[in-house]
């Protein structure tokens, strides 16, 4: 038992479910549609749990040949045996609609691995009454992830208003000094708010995936 | 009923605790003995909790005159009415001697806040069996608080074997291509460890903020 | 008539005042005090109007010798002959206590050129009801210094409460991600609020005079 | 009355225009044809103000159906409603050719929200003769916007020449150690003309909203 | 005897063999066909070992007319006259799948110039058994090549295993704070193993050649 | 057997000599003299090969209480049990002056863990004909240590005269623009010499690791 | 008389050759064919020397309806009424292959605007032989351009061969830590070698315009 | 005749002075007193021309042993021999009174070469009637050294003025968004001016080594 396969293009991780009771997850960029076809096969094959891969586009999607999964193409996710939902309420907050993106795809992997999402979308700091609107929603989640490019201040917003975990994932939304989402990464790394913990740029499945170990440590 | 009290050199926020259950918690620098005086004794008496002081040199907490409080020199850390200790792990890894004062704070502010801490020292990923050998430790914890420096693996490393949220710090160790912590803290972003979550360089008051939003949620 | 004076060691613009309706204002840092003895000498001798001295250290404040002038510690800053008030409200709002000295330079040097300023405190977005409690003071205001560290979300905020000019100062209060100033910087270059301008990082001076060409717009 | 509409893909701030008195403005770039046009739909509807969409590619821009709109193809600048010109006089300056589509947006987004504006292309500072021989254009001036990409130098100029209000924008003009606007920024930042104010990289609309801001104040 | 040739579009390092010891090699970018067909048969011609042309696109490699050439699609590389294999064992791990382009460089390049190569697919940290079960193989290396991106942690656990020399390359998977390949490159130059070396970012070209420097000194 | 002792304030790995062949190494900053003197007597009672202590300061050294060290001012080194003389020879080139504190620690380690060290100063490319008056010394060596700030362009010399391994140290000399030695960093990561490695900025210990891990293979 | 003429879209500056002795120079990118047609043709009436555009396109090229023009696809030049050949030589010497372009704007614009230029390609340092065996045609010269990428380390070469001025051209060639250019950048100004001077990255024309400023020195 | 002296502590290059035609010229930081005296003394003994130490601070100059030395205390520069004055002028402008350390030494170096110097204070572009009134002083310059920090526009003012070499010198004046330098650096080196070209940072020396270059060939 050596808790691998070694597929010849890949040497696939097969007891990471079992061994951390994480799921397993896929970084699609650079692989084949047909290497993707055989690490996911073995993986259904050797776990019981959802299977994931990300960041896949619509022409690799089509070309993909497993039974059974469903693609998400704003999440650019394709999905395997859905986690069942828990009872782990995540809201995930935008700031603005250029952020959409990358919050589809903290909502998307954060439902298919069971955690109950609700989105809360356009509520930058710039038109406080909104977020201030949207305060009762963020007081019933246990976590909150927000999305947030340029300079993302609506991390330290949120971070103000609610007692529970506040993951920030800046996005690389906007031109000039946003440097890529370089300064709203920054920004939340530095955010008046206490407590709050940051991921890279863009990745919506670093959030989920930080809540998913928020959901482990909730139901114990 | 503003929600604050003006000092004149300071307006004090002193509803945080009730409107968000978060412990008040002062940033010394750039702060006289008698600012300090002033705002601590201000918290004492309009909120029930515990109150902080964070990155007082010695000479400055010597200089604070609130009774009742206590010092941390390796923590840099004033507390007035720590919490009751309640049922949450936390676990604070380091990779290296180096990085025991950032784990210190962070070990410090958990305790005051009323988190069960526990530290694993010197346990850097170029040396494995020493990481290895203290895998009990890490997965009896809620959460871990990772602090390291230099290229910041040992984040990697605990990302792999433990299934609950990981808070990694970045510290300054180092000199040269450490860039003062960015390095590290670049690392600990771009983890190939799914769902680890970063604060600020050396911000171990940051990680023990983020571990007591955790135990909010474990709690409910 | 050249428009300026050769005092050996600097020369100086003797005209700008009525060139360009600007007070006469010199850099401190790098002069010896028989130097900006000198300088302002000469630009009181030349011109009717204030003249300031910016970045002072009280030891070298001490060691200027013309008579007439006022000295602010906090601000580091030099004063002859302050400008009568004129009707131009500028409201400085600061983020954190460490943010103080910049902004405190902001309306010595805003006052000492005839603008009618006001503070208003520690507003910063973590406690954005801190903020919407000053609301009136700064819808009141002609135009609004918005001085902020780490993140510099304040910024953000304001600017999307008032339509009146909103000049950013970043300030290089924090430490880590905070770049001495630079995230700020960036944060508020990059701000999601319309139409805010920025000035360099720690420079209370610069957002003052540019309330001042504000100021003789309005006064059209 | 919450103050925005909930579109589904977007959730509309429609009271900016009562909160604040400025114009409502869609950022382009991400959206889709009919997403524009759903907006701009609810925004005509519900304020009586001009209504604009910037960073629209004419491809989109062909594909927005809303009666009554004009496109200005080089400010890449969509237009319903412009506002009536009032009395304040807005310079745009020009250092090079290559600066002129920012400028274009800077003068196409001011006119439509009211300002006057007046154009002075070309008076790059390696050139002094011509800014010079355009210093009547910039005195009458209420504000300048200085547009500049490479060293940025004209802001400097500029601010050296006016009394007034001087917003500079950087432009992303150049190659090499000009690293797509950064320098230009960083230089007008710096700039030894007291007073200037900088927007992002390349962004005209921000320099006409700053200026929209200053007239807002100038009309009190 | 210049010790070069001038073919009029490049002048050709023609004795580096005899000088050095080291095999010719081309950079491929930026040349024609015809200029790598003339380059190369100047090489053959006066030379005797190993000739390799890098970073070669396939309709470049298939335009190039030199007999006896091969060509390995997924390293980019043309190879004639490839040495005879000696007895110096290369290790060449990779983190992940997304790093196999550069270390097929490695290893093609390697064995093309006479190393015995052995690859070892995917043992990143974050599945640390995975690097212990090639514990093995790793330890019977004369030398190692670590192939990593992201974090670049795979090279400190490598570093920390085995006692030969440890060539580190950087790539530059990933996105967000990964800043192509730089974050990996810092960190592995921080490595907290001590002794390692580092090439440049994807240079799995570099990592080939500096064990053929070990080589020549394995072999006196 | 853990392979490692806790002394509370340090978790000491005691077996990496049986395990990697590796001598021990103590970082020393941060460290209070105590505390090395607690880690190098643990060091020098768990194991047989040489124990070092890098980068203590004069003050700190003067008050490590173990018999039988050797403390190299220049170097900042402390020595035990230094290793026999191997048959390595090593050869570390400086380009200037400024240098030499660097190349100071390369040789004072490598000569402590047994390589056998020559070294040749002042052969900066700016004088060409001082490096190829050396060249007989580089010829003679199995591995070379170079040793440059500023623009390190002696790596890229050194790297096309011999072919031996060749180890790059940056040094942190000069000003401006050689940014603490990021300049020569980079410099030496993209030398046109093949096969050059690079380790950190300042880092003569690592340059001499990386040497005794090539001594290792040449013994075999 | 202006200086200047108004075409309504560039506003051209007619007497800098009269003002400057400079040549007409206009650069290419962003301007439509009938513009440059229209300057140009405005440039040759109104001055008398030659007439330059830089960075054009081969299609753009061949749009520009101006008789008389010449132009050099590599160095992407349109040249007229080039200049008579004076009594300057100005040597371009190249690092490698790569660096042709750049080294032949240089070449190109000099050549335009009456220097004697002579080229010597393919020195760089890791095969210093070829650089030693170039070094008569370095020291006939009246000035050296040094075209490298990379580490630029041959800038520093020449220098220290030669007494005349040198000016160095970095350019982007490379990959990964060469930053686009940006390492040749900070090494060329960084240099060991006395007395050098760094244009901007990729720049021939620079460095071609600054020679010219110096056979003004020379002719006087 | 090895054209080097081998003092142990460094190696110098004795005969620069003929092979180059160079001043001798030694870096004073990081070397003691006594080893000044050395390297002085040496170079004294085997060439006739002027001998520098440049970087010297007032204590260190004093305990430098070798007669018939000057010290310049703000230009920090020791000087033996200074060369005859020949026929080259060479105007240092300043654009702030905090430029003048490294004018002067740009100025003491030059002097002491043998360059017929001229200081022009104070002419930054804010005050654009300073530079036009000095324009007579440039305009008889044989070269021009820019010195300026901060945004470094006077660059590109005098490089639009006059036809000679222009030296642009960046300095590590102002704070903030100056970056110690670099934005001036970078803003020269994108100067909209043709032909300029620029130094390191603070590097006084190395324009008017860059100056004496032009002199060797305006002599020709």
């Amino acid at each position: 038992m050596t808790g691998f396969s070694d597929l010849g293009y890949a040497r696939v991780d097969t007891d990471r479910e079992s061994r951390q009771g994480l799921p397993e997850v896929v970084y699609g960029p650079g692989k084949l549609p047909e290497e993707i076809t055989g690490i996911v096969t073995e993986l259904l094959a050797r776990s019981t749990g959802p299977v994931l891969v990300t960041r896949v586009e619509p022409e690799v999607a089509a070309a993909v040949r497993v039974p059974g999964g469903d693609y998400d193409e704003t999440a650019r996710l394709l999905v395997w045996r859905p986690a069942e939902q828990r009872d782990f309420r995540l809201c995930v907050a935008t700031a603005g609609t250029s952020d959409w993106p990358v919050a589809a795809e903290a909502d998307a992997v954060a439902s298919a691995i069971g955690l109950r999402t609700h989105v809360v979308r356009d509520v930058g700091v710039a038109g406080i009454h909104r977020l201030l609107a949207a305060s009762e929603d963020l007081e019933q989640a246990d976590a909150v992830v927000v999305v947030a490019g340029m300079e993302g201040a609506l991390a330290s917003a949120v971070g103000g208003l609610v007692s529970c975990p506040v993951i920030a994932v800046p996005t690389s939304t906007g031109y000039g000094a946003s440097l890529d989402g370089v300064t709203a990464l920054l920004a939340m790394l530095t955010s008046c708010a206490a407590g709050l913990t940051v991921v890279n740029i863009d990745s919506g499945f670093s959030a989920a995936m930080a809540a998913h170990r928020l959901a482990v440590v909730a139901r114990r």
